[in-house]
């Protein structure tokens, strides 16, 4: 029996191989376990483009939504603000993480058609000092938007807009501006979209396992600056989520501190091997864009429309909006094409009808023209297309 | 290659079966992954010995800590205060999850080498009616003991020891007493040690996967008095591990908020019907006896003595004191043991020098008995025994 193919944001279709090296039972404390944690560890310091002098990578248990949290409850000291950029329901996730955390939390909210804009994020870092780390979405799911990590960057480094203050009106009182930790909720990019973590001097990234490593889900991981980690011991709001007593844990031990999800560990270490293979990020990165070009180049032909604009769009997930016909009906196309073997994703765009495609995952250019072919014959007996 | 057994509290040793489930890649929203999480919950509930009408099992992303800490922070109102009742690492460790998430706290802190008195937190109840929830540990792994659970169930229900007040003593202005809410980490006990949620009336038992149902490690799951959990709303400390929006989600949607592991509910589906043609938790008990019965006629044999006295003892895992022979070293007979296939566990206690072995996973009479023999060469080669 085979699976049907994923065209999802996750969990996604993996390879066979990934999936066999689950066959096995390692205990946690087991030294054959213990070195693919590290492997793995050091694996996705490289993936992020760091150096491992200045970086490590820190595995959590747990959704990715898990990971995220863990990292910012407990990046944000307890006399920290965090500042949220959201222009989609990932980023409103984030700030919701912080509101039930009781995280001192400020929120700047772009519309989802746009990408969220540095310059303001530049002006609320100017107007209160006493934000302490900004937190951005790279590959903002609910639509498929790359936000300009590499801007946003800048602009925390810098610590505020020096050059919006009247020229000679600093005083000595007045403080200088200090630069701000960005974490980037890199779920859906990361090990597909290039961003050097390193040369960006990113203070945490989060990802997880089920994305575009393609490993099967079970847990997160963040790649963290240690000079920002190892400041953050007894920050934490909750013991499971303690990213800096996680890494302490899995320095001084080589464990996590509390039972891995040891199969999912060795499939993500083949995982990381088949990544390797395929030519690392760039090489990942050249399947998606191409499986996404096959996809929209068809979808146009059938006169289904993208919901972002062209250049907003990147290449891990596509938002289409429902075509204004009559007879589309979402429910039933997802079905059909369900039973025919191909899994799509309902839309999350709050303002509009949409239904997504994603182009990540153990799928091709062959598999991908195959969805495309099966949704055009379902158009075609739903009447949409003539 | 075979895998070396697991003489440990988990990861475990799982059949072939169950670990073959996982080679499959189903995507969240399907229908068919929908069915077998509401399986796997039907599944937990009549483990548990409960009825479908009265509780609910919730399923959660990450390991049994994570289980634990999102049902103490969740079901510990704002406004109230929970008892912890400990006589080992799993217990303290519950208190500490409390501390570090600001939920208020008392501590009752038994030796090791004993149980939990049910007395004690009679008296503690009746001390402080601001105790809203107790929390205590089924099988206490640091040691093999089990606490007395439906004992503490009774004090609860109970909320203090009318007996113990003076007679007539009792004035219109005095509160009367309330039950409190138990709270039971049956961790290392669910589905090998027979636990009547049900009748008991117990509000919160929790377990995770990878332990005596056998499935591979990636979640744990709550099993809920529905008309405590359906009070909680707003209660939680942490988005992620919001135990009743998790349970309004699977309700609601049949889905988890957040990304599931999919494979380990696959693998955790098998396991569970593999539980039932084993004859449910009293076959499983049965197994996992003889493997105890084997193990310590042999470690007897041997001159290796248990920590506990053997009427506390359980049958998930026993702690055994270190021979007082200048020979013995623990590092070299678990690598050895190791080496020939046999993972051992260290100890936990914190006041003698022991080392665990479990008797649970797929683990039988005849691979014990090959475990104890392979021990009993490591100790003459060691020159522990003649």
């Amino acid at each position: 029996m085979s699976d049907k193919l994923l065209f999802t944001p996750g969990p996604l279709t993996t390879s066979a191989t990934v999936k066999q090296a689950m066959l096995r039972d390692l205990g946690s404390r087991d030294l054959e376990f213990m070195q693919v944690v590290r492997e793995v560890r050091a694996g996705l310091v490289q993936v992020a483009d760091a150096s491992p002098d200045e970086y490590t990578a820190v595995i959590q248990q747990g959704s990715g939504t898990f990971g995220v949290e863990s990292v910012l409850t407990t990046a944000v000291p307890p006399d920290g603000k965090l500042l949220v950029a959201a222009n989609g329901a990932y980023g409103q996730r984030m700030a919701q993480m912080a509101r039930v955390a009781r995280v001192p939390l400020e929120v700047l909210t772009f519309p989802e058609e746009g990408p969220v804009d540095p310059q303001a994020i530049a002006r609320a870092l100017a107007a209160d000092p006493g934000i302490t780390q900004v937190a951005v979405v790279h590959c903002e799911t609910t639509t498929g938007l790359f936000n300009p990590v590499a801007e946003i960057a800048r602009v925390c480094a810098a610590g505020g807009p020096r050059e919006a203050l009247p020229s000679g009106g600093r005083s000595e009182a007045e403080p200088p501006q200090r630069p701000r930790q960005l974490i980037v909720d890199a779920m859906s990019s990361f090990g597909a979209v290039p961003l050097p973590v390193g040369a960006l001097g990113l203070d945490y990234v989060v990802s997880s396992a089920n994305k575009c490593i393609e490993g099967v889900p079970g847990f997160s991981f963040a790649v963290c600056k240690k000079s920002a980690l190892a400041k953050t011991k007894g920050w934490a709001r909750s013991l499971s989520l303690d990213l800096h007593a996680q890494w302490r844990g899995l320095e001084e031990t080589g464990q996590f501190r509390f039972t891995p999800p040891t199969h999912a560990l060795l499939a993500f270490h083949r995982a990381l091997a088949e990544l390797a293979a395929e030519g690392g990020v760039e090489g990942r990165a050249a399947r998606y864009r191409r499986n996404r070009e096959i996809c929209l180049a068809a979808m146009r032909k059938l006169g289904i429309q993208e919901f972002l604009a062209p250049e907003l769009q990147g290449w891990i997930i596509t938002s289409f909006r429902y075509p204004p016909h009559p007879r589309f009906d979402f429910p039933r196309l997802y079905e059909t094409l369900s039973a025919r073997g191909y899994v799509l994703y309902p839309g999350k765009v709050s303002n509009a009808d949409c239904f997504r495609i994603g182009h990540i995952g153990r799928i091709d250019a062959a598999q991908t023209e195959g969805m495309v072919r099966a949704m055009e014959e379902v158009l075609r007996e739903m009447g949409v297309i003539a």
